[in-house]
């Protein structure tokens, strides 16, 4: 916040003071909180803390987040302003605001980071910096971090997260160079670089990315949403020269199989529907694949305005998400790619119902307690669809926006179906499908378990 | 098609003709086929061949039993007919006819039987008056009959298939004579019982059940549709007086609270929105409930007039079902039952990694193999879904008449969402969705495996 009070003085907007009194007010708190600390509860921090901790941050960032947007006055309802904090942090990307551009700098970059610092997950900047947890870090860790296999890139929580951190940092200034070169004003650049590589998706303008019309910045974006949703431990092999590791991870390969082959089906689709040429019938339908798979949600085209096989396509690509480990959204590929892989041995059990047929991944055997975690996990989130879906009903919600908004909400992408779709925003909504939108992006973020666990009576139970 | 022959020549009717004809080419075939079998073929009935055959006997007995539709020439275009016929077997209900009420009683009768004979499932019939495959018999049972955990009624295949049927014809004589004592002619009373008791859907009224506004021949329907999703071990344990078996029944148990807490939830929702009265919404709400989750497709009312929330709310009850070992569709009660019971158990492992903490299910353990064979059998109907709800918008059909139709024939219910609602049809279809629905038709009768095992290339390796 105090950065982007600094954003709000450089330009000398009014904005200025609610960011530095959201500042006060969170320092306050904080300090508060701080000095009432009770010693004895520092030291041990146990698996039930560990979930507690995680959706309690998740929460209280929201909440104190989305003070700037309310006390400016620039988004007057509270209702609203936590939904577009928690859309944020999420890296969900939906917004209400009918008119972005007319925020001034200060509140629009302070936009940009919420997402840029959701990206990589709070806890993980915490355990980066803060060294005060200690032995209770790797709770947060497992909790909160994405994807069903934990690879361990280094021994020490501490020490993975201050690389990670580090990676996330170059590549943002990496991007931002490039999309100034590309034409973008500096001020645009970092805001964009920090919400592609968030897989964030809040753009300074209206028209998203479309606003500045230009091929070169389309394509450093899709490069960044691209690598933005592959595991950081593969990058970091692959910064580390060990192409080895890139070669052999299949997660990889079907990272890229699924992005290239639906941007291929996506593009044959636009080629016979859209008088766009060959040219931007591929960077378009690309784009905007990458833009959806990896829940980042800019966009380049209206996909409303495509045919319904292609909306549907796009709505079905929603769900699947980036990499396990990466900052993007969805089931994850490895979910996915398990999935496939058990279905298809299923029909061999079949054959020879006494066999051990194992599922393998990266040349070794899963064992079978990660594919019922797998099912279970894309049972649940099934689950939670079908209800959450009724629920938005009830609130008044078409069925063809609620499906959308669900598995926009679930996935982190941000853009939905119908009248929420990529050009227009949440603005419409009853406060309660507000609520309850903001409920569902939570979950996804933190992959359904930790937050309904925390939820369940047994949570409780001593 | 020789007793439909037979109704036709009573009443004096020009489709005498043509079912006595395809009788005769069905018959001409068969006895083609049975002069020319090989005698080593008969003995030793495989898994494989299992499958293969129980496939093709579906598709088989659509051939030839969509022939008195198509000759008479009162469904013109053969791939109406096939869809007709199809959707009978497989007791959908789905139709292609705009006008039912033109249909001479000849090919009424034909509609309704194939019904009945495809709710009990033809194998079974098969084995019970067919004692040609012997040995081979159990394996054209398991691949047939529904359900992941086999109820072992009686050692002897035969038997049990004698038993099933048994039970079948005398519900279906009491419906008969309620429906009768309710109202209809007897011609259709015997019709609707016979398309009740297999969960079929198919009415001699266009306007459905609705068409005689007699309350008691709804509530005699409500209550044979419930009987009919119930699992046929159950009713004759009943029948025998063993109700310590009854009470015992957990899927049984799930069953009756997701019907009569699914048809509160309706109601109440019909007493706040439609101008009913109570009773009216008691037994509209019910009746729907019933009709759309045991998969039978029967209509009292046009769900697509009421609220989003409520025909939402009917849609994801087709995918849940009846009792596994009933005629009902869907995903089946027990495999949901689990799902939630599994979903419940996965947050116990979060908090307890190490401990064994398995499902139960009837007071006993269930095996973990057939927790992630429900899982994976699950997964794999979503998948189906995903990829023909692409199908569909490619084919030209809208996204909610996709999603609708997908899972209205994979369940095998009837009616779908939007333009082919419970008061529409499928008539305006191009003949490729036709086609591909009537397919989805058999997957779900057939419980996906069996289709999509026979079509795979392993399948055909040796």
């Amino acid at each position: 916040m105090l950065i982007a009070a600094a954003v709000s003085y450089i330009y000398g907007e009014p904005d200025f003071h609610s960011l530095l009194l959201s500042f006060g007010i969170t320092l306050g708190v904080a300090l508060l909180f701080y000095f009432s600390k009770k010693e004895e509860h520092q030291q041990y921090l146990k698996k039930r803390e560990g979930y507690l901790i995680v959706a309690l941050i998740w929460i209280v960032f929201s909440v104190f987040g989305s003070l700037p947007f309310f006390m400016s006055g620039y988004i007057p309802r509270y209702t609203d302003a936590f939904f577009e904090t928690m859309s944020g942090f999420t890296t969900t990307g939906a917004t209400i605001l009918n008119d972005v551009e007319i925020l001034p700098h200060g509140l629009l970059f302070w936009r940009s980071i919420i997402q840029w610092l959701g990206g990589m997950g709070i806890i993980v900047l915490f355990l980066a910096i803060l060294p005060v947890f200690g032995i209770g870090g790797m709770q947060l860790y497992v909790a909160e971090f994405p994807g069903p296999i934990k690879d361990k890139l280094r021994p020490r929580v501490a020490q993975t997260a201050k690389f990670l951190w580090g990676i996330y940092t170059i590549l943002t200034l990496i991007e931002a160079i490039l999309l100034t070169i590309g034409g973008m004003s500096f001020f645009d650049a970092v805001c964009h670089s920090f919400t592609t590589v968030a897989t964030g998706g809040y753009s300074t303008k209206n028209a998203s990315i479309a606003y500045w019309n230009s091929p070169f910045i389309e394509y450093t974006v899709i490069f960044f949403m691209m690598i933005a949703g592959i595991n950081y431990a593969i990058i970091y092999a692959a910064l580390k020269g060990n192409f080895k590791k890139l070669y052999q991870n299949e997660e990889l390969k079907f990272y890229l199989l699924f992005g290239f082959g639906f941007s291929l089906i996506t593009v044959i689709g636009l080629l016979f529907t859209q008088n766009l040429g060959a040219e931007a019938s591929i960077r378009t339908g690309t784009f905007q694949v990458f833009s959806l798979m990896t829940g980042t949600g800019y966009s380049t085209a209206n996909y409303m305005n495509w045919i319904p096989f292609l909306w549907s396509f796009m709505f079905f690509i929603m769900i699947i998400g980036g990499c396990a480990g990466s900052a993007a959204g969805g089931l994850k590929t490895v979910r996915v790619a398990l999935l496939l892989k058990n279905s298809y041995h299923e029909f061999k059990r079949l054959l020879h119902p006494n066999a051990v047929i194992p599922v393998k991944f990266n040349q070794r055997v899963v064992p079978a307690q990660i594919i019922t975690n797998v099912l279970a996990f894309v049972v649940l989130y099934a689950l939670i669809a079908i209800v959450s879906i009724l629920i938005f009903t009830l609130l008044g919600i078409g069925f063809i926006e609620s499906i959308g908004t669900v598995v926009s909400c679930l996935s982190n992408v941000g853009p939905g179906l119908g009248s929420v779709g990529p050009m227009d925003n949440y603005s419409l909504f009853p406060d309660a499908a507000k609520w309850y939108a903001s409920f569902l992006m939570l979950i996804g973020r933190l992959e359904i378990f930790t937050v309904l666990f925390v939820l369940m009576p047994s949570f409780w139970k001593r």
